[in-house]
């Protein structure tokens, strides 16, 4: 495995491996990485030639109040397991080679921007879409791989390829879980012990709501209600938002018919947290 | 020459070539072409083994109370010049190949897109530098070619390239002008006769703004106030606005140190044309 830290070095890398004909696949991350990184590494892995790590913490898509300075990192430890995981290349830039001083272009996916995460962070996704799609120039993938946990990520990235034409294919890998339940995030270590028990709600909540669709519920209210009341149960837990939409529009939707995204973002105590659970197929 | 209407044709096209060690110029126009863009044709291939001439007219980089509608289009014409001038593929998909139904990924140089013809025309390099990206994606070019005639939307595809890390050389070409100096333009066919002989003065204005900088005046204000003098000498002729900027940063200045531009937008009647000169060397 070899370490790249600057887009010269990584672009003369991939344009080899595209002469070569073989393909590429980027596993673009924030590092810190934890089995849910992991799962869409090995994905990387069966279906592309090369996998390309990336874990570069990206400042364009934290708000000023936000955690980028205390955001984790530990490079040494992610470097471990990338290589024990077959990674090929890691990427890892510092900000002074990934934005020239005055950089000034942005990307922008209109309308999915505003609405769920985007109302409370409304610059995130800009800051994603532009890295995600310098990462896209610099490393020349066949196949980008993102985790679900994500999913209006994903919404907004899979609309950005279509509208600007990029010929590379996203694929979404399922959210991977804590034994309990608990979706993982490099965002859980903020956690105290008590608080950490206290996410576990957000699981449930979502479980519940599963629960009721297979059991023939479609009204979307009635489903968010229940979600609702499970959260306000737990003192530690504060709603930030609960959606009920169409997984590629992010519509929200009254009636629930597959595909159907059901998202929430959870404050525990200070620490927010995101989860969410597909309705992907049509059930009797 | 082959015309192709649809982006997987494009593709497709652009593949083999790349695939075969091949290179490709891409002159993106709007079409209805004049001996400007026949320059961008010759030199692309000067350069490059392949040209791919474009000439979609892009609905958005034109505000609503724009010229989209009116603005003229002749495709047997240009077909017959591109012919001419040895175009290897035009690529002229129409609205609904370039645009899905709800597009809304756009791409915006920040800052840059809000001076000189940006303050009068809010969106129109958000829809330029969209286009333009969708077309460096379906064609995949080395090397594209713009007329130095729109300088500011030359210094901001430049900035695009560099900030977004596409591996793509953008070649300025210089202005083509008439013999009485007026610099070509499609919207030129929009002048009466009377117009086009008051539409002069610009190119006049410009010149001796060079004069003037030969003759050794460096002041930036004692050149913008020629420039308005002499525009204002003609009755047909209203100031959209007069800039002396760096030419990369756009930024105005009040000492001309070369590199400088001086751009202009002048009505003419109804017609808004633009025009510039560029003090690329020192001069002593």
């Amino acid at each position: 495995m070899k370490v790249i830290k600057t887009k010269p070095e990584m672009q003369a890398v991939s344009e080899k491996i595209k002469k070569d004909g073989k393909s590429i696949g980027l596993v673009p991350t924030m590092g810190y990485l934890h089995d849910g990184h992991v799962s869409l590494i090995k994905r990387s892995k069966k279906d592309c030639d090369y996998t390309v790590l990336t874990v570069f913490v990206n400042p364009t898509q934290f708000g000023p109040d936000e955690d980028f300075n205390k955001y984790p990192r530990d490079f040494n430890r992610d470097s471990k397991i990338a290589e024990n995981e077959g990674v090929d290349y890691i990427f890892n830039p510092d900000t002074g080679e990934m934005y020239s001083e005055n950089h000034s272009t942005y990307v922008n996916v209109e309308k999915l921007d505003k609405i769920m995460c985007g109302k409370f962070r409304p610059l995130h996704f800009k800051g994603v879409c532009t890295i995600v799609l310098k990462l896209f120039n610099i490393i020349n993938p066949d196949a980008v791989f993102f985790g679900e946990k994500d999913a209006q990520q994903l919404a907004i990235i899979k609309r950005m390829v279509r509208d600007l034409d990029f010929d590379i294919e996203i694929v979404p890998c399922p959210i991977v879980r804590e034994p309990d339940g608990l979706a993982m995030s490099s965002r859980n270590m903020y956690l105290s012990a008590q608080e950490r028990q206290a996410a576990l709600v957000i699981s449930k909540s979502l479980e519940l709501a599963k629960q009721m669709f297979f059991c023939g519920e479609r009204n979307a209210e009635v489903i968010r209600k229940l979600i609702t009341d499970k959260i306000t149960s737990e003192p530690l837990a504060h709603i930030n938002y609960i959606s009920v939409v169409d997984s590629s529009t992010l519509k929200p939707v009254n009636e629930i018919v597959a595909p159907v995204l059901i998202a929430v973002a959870i404050y525990i105590g200070k620490t927010r947290l995101i989860d969410n659970i597909l309705f992907n197929e049509v059930s009797k």
